[in-house]
Parts: structure tokens; C-alpha cells; sequence
């Protein structure tokens, strides 16, 4: 089953390449720009029909090694 | 508004990142992992009302500077 997991800083947690990619877009001649928060997604290709159980594996995932908990918060999304 | 651009490796362009998190799963013991591609998510707060110019604007910014568009696809997506 296709999963994916996305990973993004905390509320609150300074994000020093969304503060680049902010500069560069000003830079660049796009003024409106505000705010930028990068963060990434990993899209999983795992055995399973499932979806309950690879809903969970992937949050085990998640949790063990896709994204940093003191910092980071996850969403686990099963796409089929 | 608040928009999401989500840059991801082209089909068939090599994902090194991935392999290694792949790896790292199976050691971690989660065996069913077939596949694994990683992207990245830029959500953006820009000035602006109108949906359209804001969409434009977006994925002008996406291919100036947030895409490498040779290796790279990214899709926009206006959030409100």
C-alpha cells in the first residue's frame, strides 16, 4: 500500500531555511511573502492490504525514525 | 492566503535519501517496506486575496527557486 508520512517542524520552532527561502524570495522580487515553513514527506511503498495495520506501522515508523518528536510533529496518511 | 507547494523527485530520478531511509527501516525491523521517496513541503503565507493571482505567484516562486525543475515535479495548492 502507498503511505504517506509528512513531517513538519512544531508551532513555534524556529525554521532557519524557511527564513532563507523567505529572504531568497524577497530577493527575487516576490515581496508578498510573509511566513515560510519548510518541512518533508516521505512516500512509503509497503506490503499490506490492511489499512488499519499499515496506518500503524507507519506511525511506528514515524515515530522510531521519519520524524524528530521533540521537534517535529507527523501526520500518517494511507493513500491505497 | 496560505499556500502549499510540494516539490518530489521526478519518476525515475534516482532517490539516495530514500534508499537510505528504506535501509534504515528494515534494520529497525520493519521488513515491508518496498519503496521509500522523499519530498519536500514549503506552505508559504503570502499577501494577496485573489486565489488565481495567488496560485500564479506561487508557482512562479516554485519555479524560481523552489523546484529544481530538471529533476523535480511540484503542484500548488491554495489552502485559504
Amino acid at each position: 500500500m502507498k503511505v504517506r508520512v509528512t513531517v513538519m517542524l512544531k508551532e513555534g520552532v524556529l525554521d532557519p531555511q524557511g527564513k532563507a527561502i523567505g529572504h531568497a524570495l524577497h530577493t527575487l522580487g516576490f515581496p508578498g511573502v510573509n511566513d515560510v515553513r519548510v518541512g518533508k514527506i516521505i512516500d512509503l511503498d509497503v506490503d499490506g492490504t490492511d489499512r488499519a495495520a499499515v496506518q500503524k506501522q507507519a506511525e511506528d515508523m514515524a515515530r522510531d525514525l521519519l520524524a524528530n518528536l521533540v521537534i517535529e510533529d507527523f501526520t500518517v496518511e494511507v493513500l491505497g
